[in-house]
């Protein structure tokens, strides 16, 4: 394969965004990729991870990880099937996993790069239940938010990649589990998978309904919304409450810094934490949370579910857009022929 | 004594106030007090304590206390002398601190009443480093803010009662600590009493200097105050870093809630937390406190500071005032002749 050259398209970053994205954000190209060198290999992907995070990855601000440069190809999950590899840990036809970016082939070092069995589950279970959303709904609610059998736990977008895993690992640990999401049909798949009450945001009131589900008040509430969602759930809280903030999706394509949470005194009143937190930092446990989500996809107590969009790396800006309509149930992914 | 009664004045609550508390707010009564009966004591009263959070109290909402009732004697912490004692625990004479209310006199069956040691500190002292507000910033610090040698500790309100003890503490336990206070004589005082910076809230601009000062990130915000003052602080946190909600003193008068902290989502990015909480629960463990703060009191490495002001019960309206003004430097009393 020496002086062999692949040709890939890929999204590239062409201006930052205020707002919402759109076509101007966006570069399509086309490009050569090399050969891999010694201790690389070239993975043709096949399916892309499209996460609410993406939009803070193309702010110019400090945050958790580096911004997305201009120029750059957009940083994304991905899975894909190695094509030549001069890496000792990697062999040809080889499933994986990891930050490959909107593009249909990518060249690896492997860093950040995992196995993944398909046998155990399709390529987009391992961008949803068993990849990042999976893994951080689990350190999320067991690790930041101090899971224990018998609690209350409310989760916001209850429907989306992380909260619907979220819920069926409460669920499974014995917990009482409230979903909030838009739409009628979301909220019947929730009750359908097992969440104990759903929320239609677009069509109740959380406020009344929370206080009406939970009379003795939430000990978790795990956000990924914002906003007046998490103003509702603040407000009733019950003593010694864990509020985990884990995403704010009503808040990212904001072109200006909205309001925070005017019920945050209630964390006095209640004895309560709010905390944040990264899934990145639990990168050494990741074995622990997919061996965990693993076994409850094999046992069937854990249904995992995306919705596959297709059109390549070309469909991108508009698939992106779509999971801030909140379009997707479960985890949102693009497929690449 | 039977069938002896005794003359007191006492402030009572006449209508809840919207915004800041006026002449209407409030009732001075005359009333008589009869004796006590057995199980009970008559104190009296010497110093008021004035708080912040007795704003809260006059609001009819569900809160860490009932609120205060139409009619009844405004809630306060207090000192006094035993007058009279059919009570096993108090004898005549005794010095006491508890819950008195906004009175001259009353009486009472001993519940939360503490005899204090005025060898120790003088009464308005058991009412700010050694009552109520000391023992707030001790456990807020180490309890709730976990504080640790080398921390970088960032008080708002750090010329006030509680503000003013938890710098010193904080300085005591080998911490860099900076104290943000309103104008040039409190943050002078907060230099003097050993704070390593103190920023002028009312002068400057807080963000800016908490980053100049604090480079590296806060390791512990203790707050206050709430509004902007919070935000600043959030979005210069240091990655673990601990924010302690003990109060929120900017927003107590507020007609409407005030928007909350847009820079929540700072709480991710550092991988922080927001906790609140209320002395209350640490009823246990009070001794532990007022050993500690006693400890330094009387071996010189805490300034424990009052702002007594004269008028009696009736001036305790316009007191109270002074304290939303920051008119005070240390705790806030009201001498009773």
């Amino acid at each position: 394969m020496s002086g062999v050259t692949t040709t890939t398209q890929q999204i590239t970053l062409a201006q930052r965004p205020t707002g919402l994205p759109d076509d101007s954000t966006w570069s399509l190209d086309t490009v050569e990729l090399p050969d891999p060198e010694d201790g690389q290999f070239l993975v043709r992907i096949d399916h892309i991870s499209l996460d609410p995070a993406m939009r803070g990855w193309l702010n110019d601000v400090r945050s958790y990880v580096p911004p997305v440069q201009i120029g750059a190809v957009m940083r994304a999950g991905a899975t894909g099937r190695v094509v030549t590899s001069r890496h000792p840990d990697f062999a040809e036809g080889d499933a994986v996993t990891g930050t490959f970016g909107v593009t249909e082939y990518a060249i690896s070092d492997g860093t950040g790069v995992s196995r993944i069995d398909l046998d155990v589950a399709d390529a987009p279970t391992w961008l949803g239940a068993l990849g990042m959303p999976g893994i951080t709904a689990y350190f999320g609610l067991t690790d930041v938010g101090e899971l224990h059998e018998g609690d209350t736990v409310v989760i916001s977008a209850a429907a989306g990649a992380v909260g619907s895993v979220a819920g069926q690992i409460a669920k499974a640990r014995g917990c009482r589990v409230i979903g909030i999401a838009g739409g009628p049909e979301k909220t019947a798949w929730l009750r359908e998978i097992g969440f104990d009450e759903a929320i239609d945001y677009k069509n109740e009131n959380v406020f009344k309904r929370l206080r009406a589900v939970a009379p003795d008040g939430i000990d978790i509430y795990f956000d990924n919304v914002g906003g007046d969602i998490l103003d509702a759930a603040l407000a009733n809280l019950r003593r010694g409450a864990r509020v985990v903030i884990c995403g704010a999706i009503s808040q990212y394509n904001a072109e200006s810094l909205p309001p925070g949470p005017s019920r945050y005194m209630s964390l006095l009143v209640f004895r309560a934490r709010m905390q944040g937190f990264v899934v990145f930092d639990y990168e050494d446990r990741y074995p622990e949370a997919i061996d965990a989500i693993g076994a409850m996809i094999t046992e069937g107590s854990l249904q995992a579910r995306e919705t596959v969009v297709d059109g390549g790396v070309a469909a991108f800006g508009d698939t992106l857009l779509g999971l801030f309509r909140g379009d997707n149930t479960g985890k949102l992914v693009l497929r690449v022929d």
